[in-house]
């Protein structure tokens, strides 16, 4: 099971008249995190893309728990839940500046060859690098 | 069980260099589709506002069937799933001009007292008309 | 010149939390407004890209002279202001439902060479349909 | 002349179709980059809101120069121009990694009496925190 920890600052764009994060942001915020998990861990998805690989999401399951403000840095939670064949599946948590989980959410996203845009096995590149970080 | 069926045109900044509608966009065609919906029934979502209601989302869970491209014409179809006293249970199919579905949600709101800013009971001017239209 | 005019509502997401429509959403407005028209011209933007060409915008001036508010129901005007040999101008005004100004817009457009990504002059099928219409 | 410099990354979310950034998000990457220097100088917008005061923006006017790619870090060097009674003149550069100017922009924003929604002047603790940021 993969970590990793970002932040995010929440935008005045983010917000809607409620006076809250419009919800169709975390799913941004939660894009983000993830990406920059793999930038970590040395695949950056544009690299990804330019071996000719894509990842859409196939799914997102999101609970909104507590109302976000604007300006509120958020505290992201990304754990690389599972890896099969075809897939992977994410799990978020997003927690306030008081460390009250705001947001909890499954996302899960499939490879897909970039030419023929139909759905493919992992490629190995990606693979290595996620077993490498498994063990460390 | 209440039905309504809406129409959406893909945006160009709703795509994203994938070449389909970034995920994130069914979020709102779906906010769309639902206060369409109520609009149809009475009770725009602007006067439960000035009624002095909020109805967040609460959970939201969406299934990613078959991208979208540009300037597609999107059939929404809408079902308001369940009314408890407290929540709305809005179930979403999204089909493509060949009438092939492309996405299926489940989005669920949480009637909130805007003053408070506490989750509240339905009001009954929207359980009135709710139940108006499920007889018809 | 060439006019045409067309409707948009305004989504819950395109407001803030001044209660307000954001005003980055005003230039997606005006780009649906624009290949609308296109559309009706009979040379949709997407026929335009896949014939080789892109349009990216290159200027954009706009004022905000009236704020608008959640589901108003806004009535666009476009004007292709200009034809030159490698670009478009188009002018927008905007009005609510009590037809007042509420912005006014000129946004440039660039012919591209989707292919070398390099300015390119207007190709001939844009400029038949451009000339046909300001005939008629 | 009051100056700051920031950064931001390129979310994927922010692409479109042609494979650059869409237009429209520069006008978040220019908002966000005004409040983190309205923040470094002590008076971020949300003290702003909460003091009764709203800045909506009345004029944009952005000049694209060069293309933009998902995963690019912009440089964005802001400029707060002019302050007028009721005003406040913003300019913008952006600068991509090779320190290529890629987008420049002037912004004006209008004091608004939050209660009242009618512009006002500027009120003392931001003319305050102006001037002492110009002397030092």
């Amino acid at each position: 099971m993969l970590n990793f920890t970002s932040t995010v600052r929440v935008a005045y764009s983010d917000t809607d008249q409620m006076g809250y994060v419009h919800h169709n942001n975390y799913v941004k915020y939660f894009e983000n995190a993830r990406w920059e998990m793999f930038e970590q861990m040395g695949i950056p998805y544009s690299e990804i893309e330019r071996k000719g690989y894509m990842l859409p999401v196939i799914r997102m399951d999101l609970k909104f728990i507590k109302p976000v403000l604007y300006d509120e840095l958020l505290t992201i939670e990304t754990i690389l839940q599972k890896i099969s064949e075809a897939r992977l599946i994410f799990r978020f948590k997003a927690f306030n500046e008081k460390h009250i989980l705001v947001n909890k959410a499954e996302i899960s996203l499939a490879f897909i060859d970039a030419k023929t845009r139909i759905p493919c096995i992992a490629p190995e590149f990606i693979c290595e690098k996620i077993a490498i970080h498994r063990i460390l």
